[in-house]
């Protein structure tokens, strides 16, 4: 028997447990070059609100009465492929279930002596390499030049104000709580960190922590946060377009039109997903490693325990209740040994 | 004596007559290596609005009682320069003003027999070299994509579409009369035009413009227009912000936010003044100048007769009186040959 979450409403506004049902099915028989993967942590992440709406995108919307897909790390339990054997672990985009089939090409073993497994799916996974393409590529911050990131105790964010401070600019972040603003500052060296839900004075308050303009900005949440940084943008400014986890749940977002803001400074928005860089993700993930290893990244998960538990872990990414990388543990490993 | 029209006040929302005053001078004694010119064509711009604002800017505001300043061709009366002589046409970023004088590093000589001397105000002038590279830099069209240039019949969009269409591209348009959308169309060789002011959808009208959506945005408008082409974009898309004319007299101009939108199709937005490329201006002008002279680029111009029309023809810019340049005749040549 396996367990699914289906989506079987899509959210206008905010999603809640209605959107939600718990199914319980069988495993479809293996085929060839196919993978049973008993499934072990599951990464939720903002950008899967996107595909819960069924409007014009690039990535296909989530199809309802059927389970959910994201990131997965889990132990094959059977195969069919020369590939993979019972007891490695694999990654892969796979379902919100507690047995996965996948195809091999479809799935990347992950090796546990390296780092944590968990790892795969944060900061040497897709959201490390979010970090690092969407920074590099498009904030390309300079040695001395002021680079503000929001959302920056989670799990892209906490990740590209490290790199940033690697890269010698000076790092302004943007979080919603006290712990969170204890975090990037005094565990991971950002130079000053502002809680936007006590500040009570945005704008006024990220004008005394950028004395000197800002220079890039790695946006992941948009909205109010957004349009007071956008007023203190130097000449040539670069602005990542991560997320604007801000907006996901609104039907009707109005804020301060911004195209004069862009003229005045010369600035940049990029948009991006990470796929964008897929050509370029072995630079990235060996950068990531290489980084991990010397001691100059470091990483927090939150990590939700209980497969019932997954809409939870889903809906609390927008009320900012993890740090780090929001990942739920459903399963205890069988066969690997982590 | 003199004439010169100075700011008297900054406007809040849309400047009236109210903002300038007529002022009568006398002329200055000239200095070493300066020149004195008498005015003949004046060139009056959009991004003139945003310098008559003292908000923070990378461009300094316009004084307050004093002359303001744009592109003018003129007509050398004095000269303590050797590379000057009376007689000789010459073009420079002079003042709203029946004589200048101008130090000689600051004007360049306009050759007569080459082209008439107010393209050197307009499609080889900082007009041209504005669509030029913000189209090839920024939008940077492909054989076979959609443009689409807002503004369309206007100095810089006018050019704009017609480069797109020496790239191969498929070019939309969208301006505010008949007349414009007949010039744009069937003088320019657009594809489609849009007459925003007559078309009752114009989301619709855009959609059924562009059936392949939107690769490159050359925008000098902002507000509801761009609203309805960034609905449309493609993956990665480019937008050129040239202007924002919709935008310069508002004082709080709110629309619905474009971070999302970004996203959705890793879509660029960067904002430019058209110094950003002085580096490359002969580059620029050769090749405007190749295309003007190939015949592969037609351009108009909406010349105001008069010194005490100026502030009108200024004010028209937001009412969309101009067809191609708008300029202002405020002499007669008495030494140069036109």
């Amino acid at each position: 028997m396996n367990r699914q979450i289906h989506l079987v409403e899509r959210p206008k506004a905010a999603p809640t447990h209605e959107h939600f049902n718990l199914v319980e099915t069988s495993i479809p028989k293996l085929g060839d070059q196919e993978v049973l993967i008993h499934n072990l942590y599951l990464s939720v992440d903002p950008y899967m609100r996107g595909r819960m709406s069924d409007a014009k995108s690039y990535v296909p919307p989530f199809k309802l009465n059927e389970k959910l897909v994201g990131g997965v790390v889990g132990e094959v339990v059977e195969s069919n492929s020369d590939q993979f054997q019972t007891g490695d672990v694999v990654t892969g985009m796979l379902g919100w279930e507690e047995y996965s089939i996948a195809p091999e090409k479809e799935i990347r073993k992950v090796n546990p002596e390296l780092a944590p497994v968990t790892t795969s799916l944060g900061i040497l996974g897709l959201t490390g390499l979010t970090a690092y393409f969407g920074l590099i590529d498009i904030c390309q911050p300079k040695e001395g030049e002021t680079v503000v990131v929001s959302g920056a105790a989670g799990a892209v964010g906490s990740v590209v104000g490290q790199i940033a401070k690697i890269k010698g600019a000076r790092v302004v972040g943007i979080a919603g709580s006290d712990e969170k603003i204890d975090y990037i500052k005094n565990e991971l060296g950002f130079d000053e960190a502002i809680n936007y839900k006590t500040t009570e004075n945005i704008q006024e308050a990220l004008e005394k922590a950028c004395p000197n303009g800002v220079d890039a900005y790695f946006d992941n949440v948009g909205g109010e946060i957004s349009d007071a940084v956008l007023n203190l943008l130097n000449k040539f400014a670069r602005i990542a377009q991560c997320g604007a986890i801000s907006s996901y749940n609104k039907v009707d977002d109005q804020g301060p039109r911004i195209q004069t803001k862009l003229i005045k400074s010369s600035a940049l928005i990029k948009g991006f997903i990470v796929s964008d860089y897929a050509e370029r993700f072995k630079e990235g993930a060996e950068q990531l490693g290489q980084w991990l290893q010397q001691g100059k990244l470091k990483y927090e998960e939150t990590i939700t325990e209980g497969f019932e538990n997954i809409p939870d872990a889903f809906l609390g990414l927008f009320e900012g209740n993890n740090l780090g990388k929001q990942l739920v543990k459903i399963g205890e490993p069988q066969h690997a040994k982590l």
